[in-house]
């Protein structure tokens, strides 16, 4: 069955290539299509387009369908092209008539829109949700092992002390920035397109306002044309704030890969985390490491993969714009599992004391010697040039002990700052708002 | 001359390879590395670090320097290395040791790392101004041309009426979702990485609270490894946030190469504002807006260019990242002459009035027929299927009058709720603050 | 079960994690990996590593499974982790002891990275041959329309004249440069890598050159640091290859989809294979066009993706390789699609004659009459500027005939040389040799 | 000046707009357009468009413009627009009414596209001779230290012996699959679009195998669509190929990068070609490495830059190609300093002996262990579980001999083979055929 369907068979060569993987990826919808026509219904009744005992019936008959969805007994028939074909189709095999009118004012265009959003907000909530799981737990590491030292290194060389508590508490304060990222992919993703029709408006009198409230939105997307001009950019400007988080993550993915590799030695993971290999018995490699890393790598590259399927398309709806389910689709639980994964890995790690004592690492404290200098009263370049001239001479002697006490240094990790950020940032997302709005919808 | 130059000559081909493009791209920086030097000393001064003597004459000739740069009377000679040593050379040059004293308490990493987020912060503010003007003339345009009616379509087919109200009015909107791109961008660009030294912090008791105030950042940079991270990840989100203004632009130019075509004879602009042809005298084509595309499109790249040149690099400096300045500090200019010459083209835009006089857009209409029989009481399907019948029979009658009336449509634009949106987004810059320190820091 | 299990459990949520789609990925590999198992264990018994005995009843049984396969009857149960340990088990269980010898002088690396190859090639070889499909296609329509003149364009403006000869034609020359990307992308692909094991080689005295030649390859991966160096890179190069042909059908459709639009009206296609909307219902969308646009475009932003995910890990093999085949193996199906239903579609394209007879198309002659003056002794220089001064006066008189005699013009097409320059390429591939040993291989 | 100037002035903010770097970019074109030319009126005379009297004198300035060119004489007037333009003054200036008819029968379309593809096959020369010189001195390193053994990773763990032999010759067999993409790169430019005019061919009775032959070209562009669609699409081919050496160098900075950190300490340059830290005086850092690895992987991102800037466009000329020119132009050069400081680099490593003396590389060896237990008759899986248990119990004892003799391994490094491969790809260029043609046309 296709809607649009009249009297002409489309051949099914064609309809297997158009469809495509829709209906898989279309599932994803399903909550919110039943959310947004709750919506649309409410306001149909509002202007007159729909009778209260319409309303009645179609409202009692989604909010099943929307139990039926939670309850996972929910699924796209082979026979139908979409979810929105899916829904439309249970809803008037239940009620009739009044099932058909759902319809008036609204385009498959703006449908897919407002679906869109909805779920992109909810994904955006799970992963700011993980995000902050991941957050404690790496404030809890750089606290837990504030005193535990390690090379810091610069052009990969050895270079000044560093510590456990600076390496986990950065990728912390990482994740404070990234969160700015998905907040204003969130805010794109907050604003209400329903009512755009096909992107060219309607001539019924829609109240755009009320269905905006109802659904919990913090404004319209106001100009019809722009609201279908959303389609793509939102997705470019949502998988930009996730490559966000896949960029920090895959950083940490690569840091661990190093730490772990026997060269270096700062840390561990029990052996039932690590995988061995088929041919070479001692080895224990950082499988899950390294899956991070290359799917957050992946993630990193999908906001080109979205510009160059949109790039240089005019305005005004093209089907081109369906594909890109396909790439943003599983790139969310992609994230959300490389997020969960990194906070179930971080809570077996095991860290290694006194990496410093090697005598490798000795030239790590010649800043400090020279800052000592200074403190003295030698002038910078100066005392630069003497120490140089030690090292050279190998007479370099090092004290080994750090006394860094400024804000964000070993000494002074100012972790709880770090933590006030990230609690700002994610305060600005109003997720409360939304979850009272969409509670109330189907209850 | 190379600061970090012991008694070993570099080979010259190593400097030249190593150098690149970094005195062009470093000059740029100057003013933004003196006012961050102005800070540092401020601050030296405050722990005991610099006498208020060498605070005095330092601070004296940094200003001057600042009045220098300005002035346009500034140079990095090619003898030295970068704008730092030029600036360090010439302030020791004139106040003799105590120029010497600058450098205690910062590496050359959190010198440029600060120098680079002062500079984002002037791009990103000039990028915001320009942006405000464009912004202002296409909702002059959509309110001007509200009545005047075009073809709408979708799949590039001919579907329903628009104006150039809407359209207009469709990139000004545009623009508030791309300014909230470009304010994460700003937020992740206005913290203080200052003091961060080489990644590692120092044994120096900085007050980074205080050159925090001083250069007007709104929180800090807290974690010195994160500091350090950020320098690649703060391109990498402001190469995002242009890249959404690049995306609406590239969009517009290609609309507008589209309307200008004689197949669509939309709009036009006079004769002087397009080029000819050295075979085809009749020719009058709209380079510009072909070059703002391509330029456009050039910027859509950029973040992904720099995810490509920094992805896998464990946490640490690397030199890696000088690289950066070439892709990223020609892209601003570069999207400021776009903003700017497309406001300026579209002062001299024509737009032709009764375009849907001609019959092929009667189809335009066939949904306002639908809609007002389902309005008069038929059920959407029924209306739908009747047209189509029509249609195929060549018996349909359009009535070319549009009546929509809700938010965001041809008769009710909301530009100015699209202009409540602008204003408040760019009130969350926050501009004024930035300025304010930055004046008491030269005065 | 995993092979390399020793007595540790590993944890599930990390395998669901590790594992990912690598079942259904691997389903594409299990041909190839019985003829590299058929391979290595002719070599292993030339050099008395398998007795004959055990070579026979592992052959047979093979051949066996290679059959299984082919019928369709084959799959990875899902206690199995990939299809290398699947085959490898059910050969064992058949077999007894003899089944488990067929590992040694392998590693798994080179398993994978042999089978890889293998079915590169053989996915290389169907897309050659659904581009010659097209490509005749292309070449008949090109002859078959070449009398029908149609506006040719630069910036879009409407320039000189062209033709549907001209049209088909250059997308069918288009293919023949794609072609030369795409074999040298065989030309990577045809190395045989078996032998390297984990990427560094193996004790046993293997004869490589033996399972190159029974594999067909063309040559050997030598040394095996580099032949598990082409794992990522064989990926990327081969995504580069399938790029230049997606890159011709995605302008192709772009070209499509404006020629199919009304205001141009150059072409359409009959009314099954366009399809509706759900609102307007006169439409007659080119789905399939905007569909085929869509994938190669997404076809386009792959070899980037693979960039991303494998820039800056050192030599030596990274679990991250594995996810480069989700990105891969399905793009096979999607551009061989692609291939398919654009030959498919044109089997049904409709072009409109005397287009140009519209006397908007008039200025299309302009360099025509420059020309003619030319010859007649005028300057080119004073032709060009006589021919403007009539149309900016509105005197220009245009003869609409075409007289286009040198290679590649509207008169002389050339389509026989194109052709010529096809079979070359083609040629170029070598398919009969990789085909009569692979089928001396499972006989 | 402008050719196309009629009697209307450009504003000369749009002027500079369009014309941007365009004069600095076509510098690089003055020696090809120079060759066009002489080929293109040597057809013109040939097809009596030009009398032997016109030739002769126009021939004559024309290779006196070429040995300015050839001696850094020439420039680009600020007032012209490009150096097409300047070139035509010049020849005008010198020889009067007969340099004006050298733009018969061509346009600036094909002009451009013909000085492209010379400029890209003489730029693709010098870095095929470059990669020779790379390749032959990896070859050297290779052999020379053939004996010395270092780890092999896989996962980044410690995995089996490799050795310095096998490491420097998978660099150089890489390069070897890398001219591969570079070879079809050279095919691609390797054929004649002068001739095609503006995109669609011309009225003159052209002689276009006349000027392929004059030039050196393999064949012709034949279909004049075509021809101007190759504008772009060469750039994106050849950008491919460049990104196949540049991935190949990236990789072996990244390993460089890796192998000198002290964690590994595998290898060394000589102090004045590493580089020192303003605050560090110890480090010794191989910047030269990491800009070599981010100047390739910029690179890497350039064939992804193209394609976003001309995907979409439908057929026929656009302006937006000009801006490619800004992309790949630097490129050239920045890929062939690459390839020169690497030979130049490597022709200073200094590698470190006995590394495998550390113990923690025993475990190199499990596999020769398991290996030698096969050969004696133990069934493979079981020996491998058998050397697990001793390394899990700690009673594991490496035989640190290393005896590989197979193709491609420790003991056999099969150098001559991957030369030979070398020099075929090499050889099929055929850059003879084309310095000939040249020398011919200058003289």
């Amino acid at each position: 069955m296709k809607i649009w369907q009249k009297n002409i068979d489309v051949d099914s060569f064609v309809e297997t290539f158009t469809v495509g993987n829709d209906r898989a990826m279309d599932l994803h919808l399903a909550m919110a299509d039943v959310l947004g026509s709750l919506a649309h219904t409410q306001m149909l009744n509002s202007i007159n387009l729909m009778s209260d005992a319409d309303l009645a019936v179609v409202q009692h008959e989604l909010k099943q369908i929307y139990q039926d969805i939670v309850a996972g007994d929910f699924t796209i028939e082979d026979s139908v092209e979409d979810v929105h074909s899916q829904i439309e189709m249970l809803l008037t095999q239940r009620v009739g008539e009044a099932g058909k009118k759902i319809h008036s004012g609204r385009s498959r265009n703006d449908q897919v829109l407002v679906d869109l959003k909805l779920y992109f907000r909810s994904e955006i909530q799970r992963l700011v949700e993980q995000t902050d799981t991941l957050f404690q737990k790496l404030i809890q590491l750089s606290e837990q092992y504030k005193q535990v030292l390690i090379p810091g290194y610069t052009h990969l060389q050895i270079a000044m002390p560093s510590s456990f508590g600076l390496w986990f508490g950065a990728y912390a304060e990482s994740l404070v920035d990234d969160l700015e990222m998905l907040k204003a992919a969130w805010k794109v993703c907050n604003k209400n397109p329903l009512g755009s029709a096909a992107g060219y408006g309607s001539s019924f009198p829609l109240n755009r306002k009320l269905t905006t409230e109802l659904l919990g939105f913090d404004d319209l997307n106001y100009n019809v044309v722009y609201a279908q001009m959303g389609r793509g950019k939102t997705e470019r400007i949502l998988a930009q704030g996730m490559s966000a988080i896949a960029a920090t993550l895959a950083k940490f993915a690569m840091d661990v890969c190093l730490f772990i590799n026997q060269n270096f030695g700062f840390i561990s993971f029990p052996a039932h985390l690590t995988t061995g290999s088929s041919i070479m018995p001692h080895k224990k490699n950082p499988d899950v490491f390294e899956l991070i890393r290359s799917r957050c790598n992946k993630i990193q590259a999908l906001p080109n993969e979205i510009a160059l399927m949109t790039t240089n398309l005019p305005s005004g709806y093209h089907r081109d714009l369906q594909l890109l389910k396909e790439n943003l689709f599983p790139a969310f639980q992609s994230l959300s599992d490389c997020l969960e994964i990194t906070a179930f890995m971080l809570a077996h790690i095991s860290v290694k004391e006194n990496i410093l004592d090697d005598p490798k690492y000795d030239y790590l404290f010649s800043v400090e010697v020279v800052n000592n200098a200074v403190l003295e009263g030698v002038p910078f370049r100066e005392a630069y040039r003497q120490i140089g001239l030690d090292i050279d001479n190998g007479t370099f002697q090092p004290s080994k002990e750090v006394h860094h006490t400024h804000e964000g240094s070993i000494g002074n990790l100012c972790n709880e700052e770090i933590s006030r950020m990230f609690n700002e940032v994610k305060a600005g997302f109003g997720f409360d708002k939304v979850e009272k709005a969409l509670d109330k919808l189907v209850k």
